[in-house]
């Protein structure tokens, strides 16, 4: 309580107070344990998971355990548990002094964020009616993992300038607001979008821009000389990068249908990817004055093209419509670095630590048009009967809808999208001012000592001091007289 | 036979020596040449990866190459894969002069003891009684990996402390124990431990800490300074945990029944992990002064929902219960890391580098016990008769076993499990206290210097004139000055 | 047209121009362009990723989704594609400052030549003859991989001391190069290679050593001080290290038969690369003087035995010989490292930054001569009839060909390989050498500086400052002395 007032008091009238000590220990347990009576509720394995399985089986003249729906997706899961640990992580280390901040807290927000996911993705999408229960399996996992990716990119733009109680909260209504949007465009719309061009991009995006804008810092300034690499930061940021990069067909083709469906979506991201690498070197190298790449452009915007295929990539899009949307993508991103980001934090006040409106706030909804324009156009000499209907689920109250209606409700999906992201972020955003929830103040972002026990020996940035710490360290005697060089100065 | 007299003469009058160019290489090549022949006279390929399983399946009637094994656990072996080699060993990266030991020796020591598994595992488990040879496929390359964790976590207790050449003759010891245990454990007393909360962990952590103890070094002190870690390399340590924290659960689900025994056990150990998250951060940062979360909890603490779900996984401990396993492992190894450790060091004269006993020693007992009693639960209703039959094996001579007597026979397995640790870490650990193994003094501790040639240029560069070239870079006019300090050093 | 004439005079008169602001834009863009326009041309989905898949599966009495060659290949896919981005990405990372032209141009060079591998190999081995176009589904994405692979081992050779343009123009040749001598290998000779022993690593390291002997610098030694490693770009090698070890089981099954073909490989792969690790880690402790081991060996030979299974992986050459392949070829590759290495350099005026001479070219011949040896001895006795016949695929216009003479093809595909290899890098080289690819000067290789914008902070450490603070830390007496070198400046 003390600490309560404190903090409210800081805010009004003196520094902030950054301690989290009681704050992120109570957030914690109240929403582990809230988890835990809410699966015990609702939550049960779906068949496939559950021991029954083997009397299932028989009765479905199932003849092989592997037509379980576990070998189909389980690879697929992991691909995509890694692009959200260690992809969305370890991309955000490149601050120079964020590196704990950006992987370690990417993982708090991650792990809470899958179970709250299961259950807000379950009461929409899975819930048995027979009992009232959530049924899990493989496929809620990657659901689930899917729904965290929202939350993490939304952390991107807010990287370094919040605490992980905000990031926290930012999480709970983050997963919230992605399972109604999803439930609206997905069942409500009957909107194709396996890889989440819209649904996961472009709300996560502007969810985040949005809280970055309500939360603006206008002295931000004074942390700028932490807002900024160093070389081997930079190398570990391309440990995300790859991964992301690596595993992204496996992201768009998780959730696709089984055999052609996964087939066709891995392919065509893979090759979208491609695209994207090259014209993201070739923008950066133009846009530099000696023709020197720039390592932001290479970690982010050769994603891009991963991202713009999230809702096409089960499309019969073909491989050089694939190689299209690549090659656009990664122009459009890394010209969003040079000139977008600059512009957006100075004009529209929105500071993007990350640079998620280049990397999924653009692609997203280039990816949702590209989308809607795919569905419009599709035909059955393309598909095949029997394939555009799998494919679209043009069964049961939508046995009737043509592919153009559906390029217009895809269309619809993408305002959705946003609509969610836009205002969800403002009321998120007013939540996170208040004073409670111990952000750092402005000179000590991007910093990991506020959050972080910092190992001693490197901590101490100026190398003035560090020189210093350092004599103390090992020579009392000195300690005098470097401290002098230091006062000085 | 020079080098031997002198190591004997270190240990008893003078300084030790650490140069092992003798020993290693002659205990690579012997062992290596050994598991050829070995591998000559009793390891072949198993019916599924023969090129006789063209005729094998027509004669079994088995449609498709798709029921091949391979496929149902080959993502799950490289899942394994990737925690042995980059999870164990970025894991320990964490020392600022030690990572090249950690990755290094963790790489030697799993490669040779997978081959020293797969035999010592082939003569108990799978040697083919009519030609007496051991017939290997992907199952048992998933086992031998395992086998080799059990090693690695012993290594956990005693990096920085043991020459490789100890290393080597741990794992050979360890292997070999591990083996006879798991035998015991899994074939006589009939126990169920498919990620090996008893069998890997309990095992590995109580061999590792006593041997630790038996090495006990009172001045290990001398080394305090090299006993901590950097900022870049608290980065690396993350990429080992977060590729454990996300393939645990195909380490629990890798050796389970096709179906969903596998797809279970990769739910339950996901829910679990997950929890874990939530609870170390929370102790984490309450237990620190100012509320600052710490490093060394979120690497290794995270992981113990994981550790203790290694039995029960594949049991129908129902989604709730995993998280339930998860939050209280998260909170008692942090705690662990807070309290236990230091009490062990202080007090029970056990160093124990890695917190393995808060990392695999308790949360393995737990997992055990949990496993027991949810074995012991187990029904008909809830599993199905089949289900409860399938799972436990309850067939053959078990045929007329119950639920409450596999709980027993579960718990005494716990009991083999701590016995092979303890009494094996005694003999191995004497063992590696003769003087002829090259171990490090104690002021040589965690240090890289020891055992590898590393790079000359980062290693001494003085502080004072890392500060003084900064000052150059930066502003020239203080170069004067900060020189002159160094000078009148 | 300025910079052209500026970069002809700079070649014959002045300074080299390294700047690529043009030429590398000009490259990505009309190359991209380029392969949008011959995928729309040509390249077209596989009936199993075709959305026509669910009536050609009904028409072929396909009763399950689950035999769509995706769930045979998809997991062995992104393994192999982990080891083309992140394995040779992190390999070359070890330099001190060429961290981000390794894992960066290694990135551009793969983006691009994947694409151009899917038109070239498309060409050659799988044109519809109906219509002309190429079919792709997920082992062409493997076949792209692979073929890339090629290029990158070659650049392994040259890294450091090429513009990212020369990697470009070589990924060019070298892809074409490689489908020609791919078609003669395995489709005119109808030789097995899976793993690509000669296919990849014998012609990709032969073309990069030959490019490298044309594009020798006499000079290099003036770039001496960063042509090594720091501590911690050590530790980033080895995740290249272990990622490539650890996949190498997928690398060499990917493309094998389904069913045990895939299951044999990967046993095989396993088995010869624990054997390397633990030769390895001999020889290299043997030959130092304290026997300390260094990182060069660990990670580099290690790999051998994955090198060297590449055409036999597949066969029946039975556990104990995969151990004895890798324990050959862990000792050759180091030894290559410790002694043919410095030679070539010093006499045959070839530079090889990574060794990939050690790594690829020996292991890789060994492994052509290993398949042509197990080929050769094949017997329907060891294989069963059906089994020797669908291995070897020995159908067709190949009924008739014996054993022993398939040995003999195989072994004139090692000379193939070796051709191309060494006629394709000479005419490369030669193009190379044109001075308008923006190549670095001899005192600018292994510099990040040249085409990468690196961040300020840690970049400007003058040299001198460098090596004045090694002094002191070797020798106090110097102190002085150079810290006054510092002044006079």
């Amino acid at each position: 309580m003390g600490n309560f007032i404190e903090c409210c008091r800081g805010f009004w009238c003196g520094p902030k107070n950054p301690n989290v000590r009681v704050s992120l220990p109570i957030v914690c347990f109240i929403w582990q344990i809230a988890m835990i009576i809410l699966f015990g509720l609702f939550v049960r394995y779906d068949i496939e998971s559950d021991a029954h399985w083997a009397e299932h089986k028989k009765h479905e003249n199932i003849t092989s355990d592997i037509e379980n729906d576990f070998y189909f997706r389980y690879p697929s899961f992991q691909d995509v548990h890694v692009m959200i640990f260690v992809g969305f992580g370890f991309l955000m280390t490149f601050l120079k002094r964020y590196s704990f901040g950006a992987v370690g807290f990417n993982f708090l927000v991650a792990a809470f964020g899958l179970q709250w996911a299961l259950l807000m993705q379950g009461w929409f999408h899975s819930l048995d009616p027979v009992d009232g229960t959530i049924k899990i399996g493989v496929e809620s996992l990657i659901n689930a993992d899917f729904c965290v990716a929202g939350c993490l990119i939304a952390y991107g733009a807010l990287l370094g300038k919040v605490s992980p109680v905000q990031l926290m909260v930012m999480t709970l209504f983050g997963i919230t607001l992605y399972a109604v949007e999803e439930y609206i465009i997905l069942n409500l719309l009957h909107v194709r979008d396996a890889g989440g061009s819209m649904v996961i991009h472009t709300f996560g995006a502007y969810y985040g821009l949005t809280i970055s804008w309500i939360l603006y810092r206008p002295k931000l300034d004074q942390a700028k000389h932490l807002n900024g690499s160093v070389y081997h930061s930079d190398v570990f940021a391309m440990i995300g990068t790859l991964f992301l990069w690596m595993f992204w067909p496996s992201f768009n083709s998780a959730i696709s249908n089984h055999g052609d469906g996964q087939h066709r979506a891995a392919i065509n991201t893979y090759l979208s990817l491609a695209a994207s690498v090259l014209t993201t070197f070739a923008i950066s190298s133009m846009s530099a004055k000696k023709g020197k790449v720039d390592m932001v452009h290479i970690q982010n915007a050769t994603l891009a093209g991963g991202v713009a295929m999230g809702t096409a990539a089960e499309f019969m899009i073909s491989p050089y419509g694939s190689l299209i949307v690549g090659f656009c993508c990664g122009i459009i991103s890394t010209f969003g670095y040079v000139v977008i980001t600059p512009f957006m934090e100075k004009y529209l006040k929105i500071q993007d630590t990350c640079g998620v409106h280049n990397l999924h706030a653009m692609p997203g909804l280039i990816g949702g048009i590209v989308g809607a324009i795919t569905a419009a156009a599709a035909s059955p000499t393309v598909y095949g009967q029997e394939g555009l209907v799998n494919l679209f689920g043009f069964t049961g109250d939508y046995a009737n809808r043509s592919s153009a209606t559906q390029g217009g409700y895809q269309a619809a999906g993408i305002a959705v999208a946003l609509a969610f992201g836009i205002v969800g972020g403002i009321i998120v955003g007013c939540i996170l001012r208040l004073p409670i929830w111990g952000d750092p103040s402005d000179e000590n972002c991007f910093d990991d000592e506020v959050y972080w026990e910092v190992p001693e020996d490197e901590e101490s940035i100026p190398p003035v001091l560090e020189y210093s710490s350092h004599m103390v360290g090992k020579n009392p005697d000195m300690m005098s007289e470097s401290n002098f060089t230091v006062e000085h100065r």
